[in-house]
């Protein structure tokens, strides 16, 4: 049903354009700044951090999400403009109206995203000299290079874009993100970029967002630090001349609302295995709860645990430590009977270990994924979270972000 | 007021012994089991892990203090008796019952306790003859042997005594502790033993605890981990000969408990230094918060964030993440008014960075103990929490526990 574009990302698209440019914000010879127009007026959603704490571009973001229409985003990496007072929200706003000014629409129809450093101010003329050259070089062909200039210690970027049909019509939905270290995002998450051509109302971009949100980015974690700067934000130009989707109700809305789920499933899943440090990617599904709410946070804190991480980093099955974060997690269920599988291999039954094969244990954990299935046996919820293994890179790199 | 008492610990009281064997549970040559008692029958009370996974020693002391009196402790590391089902609880009896025979008392009056790792059956024989060495060896000389037999990746023994007056007596209150990883108790914490010769009734033992574990082990945190076995165990046998606390509101009421908690605050700090892996105590002071919670939830979430840790081992003074993990602990202040001292050094103001001496903060980070302060300027309410810094060290240990 889903049909995925083969290198496609934020411009696959119709209508969206996409520019970067060294800024000089990071390194010299970096990308650093990125923006993404849609050529018409579309509908726009966002979901950000809950974290008390916000960047000074979540909040003018969230003001100029009100209306439920916007014309793009301007991003830059390096420096999360957070902790930065009242200079903060005037760069924020600066950034804006530049980006703005330079193509063709109103100041309050530009989101902003920043992400680096926290409690540093901008450099402002750079980043404004940045967001002309970008939007020089506007083009449908420049996503991966966006898709670059967001990274901050991303390993690769994070793009991928899907087509399906919507009432008759193609459709296609494009993302990307940035991951890498403070990502335990609560509410919405990291950086993420969502346009499709689809022609959507903005309440209902806005719930679809927030379910597809809460089953990705919200279930992803790297450290369990909550960001300051987490948003995701998503536009929908309706470029694809289908009936506008404007009931949650309908067929329609479902169709949409699966297609942007597995697009930011994917984008989260690179988020998880691009984690600061991280050599593998955690995937740990809880099935069988008593409600989803159970079976998320059981899923979350064991992907969220530093022992079960450190553990799988050394190839080590102590699964023992997999019930115990299930323990605290706050979920409900029943001790004795917890079944524990480290990909098809059973190690632990009714709550208690099995004899199971050391060695074919070692393997599964040294795969390029490791699936952690855990089977509560007291209901029909099921949910699944996404994590990484902590390794001595994670230390070295957090130990001078700053330098 | 209060004297500490020179190598003083768990059998400084009048009418305490102790005892150890090595009974071949962990490596060979190391001491994992100890046993404690009182000569006469005392008050006793107990705080345990909050994590619905709750190991077989909890649950079996939880029965055994029902009736709020006890004889001794009965404890084994390298094995923490947790996900071992039913045979699991007969093990946990089977140590108290073997515990009480040696030491003449029943086997109500002995609380058990284990650590090490989960999802193991005890090696029962083992155990059962490590008692009986144990009993046979029992002297109040031996108190830094039974300390250093609940160790696991400790590196050092933790054991603290103080002596106080109380109304003319003179009353001697001693404790030891194990911590170094699956460190953030709640409700309870980690293994934690207190003995006192002051005569306290088993209500106004188990209030003082409550309150004094809530101030100590309940504000440390090594991995953001709460153990299945986690226990603090107070007995008071009244051997001073002091008229009995009986009155929470009493001023005797009021003396014991500070000096419990002075016990109890001195035992956690050690448990924070010698986190797993750990080169470095962390000391993180919320001050002026509008209420008690806001200011312990704000100051132990600043203490396991990850990356404020990792920042610490790197001696980087990225300031930004103390105020984000304060963002995300649930805390209620205000962003716009946080002031962050590193040491005596202010870092931010207001919410927003300071220009301050990089050497300076790095020589400060450098220190054996780092003090954070975060002054919120909106109540009158502080709390302290103490963590460690996030080292190699910490993931090599945990990357191969059970080897």
């Amino acid at each position: 049903m889903l049909q995925r574009i083969e290198g496609g990302g934020i411009t696959s698209p119709r209508g969206f354009l996409a520019g970067a440019a060294q800024a000089g914000i990071k390194h010299l010879g970096r990308y650093d700044l990125a923006l993404v127009v849609s050529t018409v007026p579309a509908s726009a959603a966002g979901v950000f951090t809950a974290n008390r704490v916000q960047a000074a571009p979540v909040l003018v973001s969230k003001e100029h999400l009100a209306g439920g229409k916007a014309r793009g985003f301007v991003v830059n990496s390096g420096c999360a403009n957070a902790c930065t007072g009242n200079k903060g929200l005037e760069d924020a706003r600066a950034m804006a109206g530049e980006a703005a000014r330079n193509t063709g629409c109103g100041p309050g129809e530009m989101l902003v995203a920043s992400t680096g450093v926290i409690g540093v101010p901008l450099p402002l003329d750079r980043v404004l000299s940045g967001i002309r050259q970008a939007a020089a070089g506007l083009a449908a062909e420049n996503g991966g290079l966006a898709a670059r200039a967001i990274m901050t210690t991303d390993t690769f970027p994070k793009e991928i874009a899907v087509r399906f049909t919507l009432k008759g019509k193609t459709v296609t939905i494009g993302g990307m993100a940035k991951g890498a270290g403070m990502i335990h995002p609560d509410m919405a998450t990291l950086l993420g970029f969502i346009g499709t051509d689809a022609a959507v109302t903005p309440r209902c971009l806005q719930v679809a967002l927030k379910y597809a949100a809460d089953r990705s980015f919200n279930m992803v974690t790297v450290d369990r630090d909550t960001s300051t700067n987490d948003s995701v934000f998503a536009l929908a130009n309706g470029l694809a001349g289908n009936d506008p989707v404007d009931d949650e109700h309908s067929e329609e809305y479902g169709l949409f609302q699966e297609a942007l789920t597995a697009i930011c499933v994917e984008l989260a899943r690179m988020v998880a295995r691009d984690g600061e440090g991280a050599t593998r990617l955690v995937e740990v599904r809880v099935v069988n709860a008593p409600t989803e709410a159970d079976a998320r946070a059981g899923a979350r804190s064991i992907a969220a645990s530093n022992l079960v991480k450190a553990a799988i980093f050394g190839r080590d099955a102590n699964w023992g430590r997999i019930v115990c974060a299930l323990g605290y997690s706050g979920a409900v269920f029943d001790p004795g009977l917890v079944d524990v599988y480290l990909g098809d291999l059973q190690v632990a039954k009714n709550g208690c270990g099995l004899a199971f094969d050391e060695e074919r244990a070692a393997a599964i954990l040294a795969g390029d994924t490791v699936a952690i299935r855990v089977d509560l046996k007291q209901g029909g919820a099921s949910a699944v979270a996404w994590g990484c293994d902590l390794t001595y890179d994670y230390v070295k790199i957090n130990g001078a972000y700053r330098t």
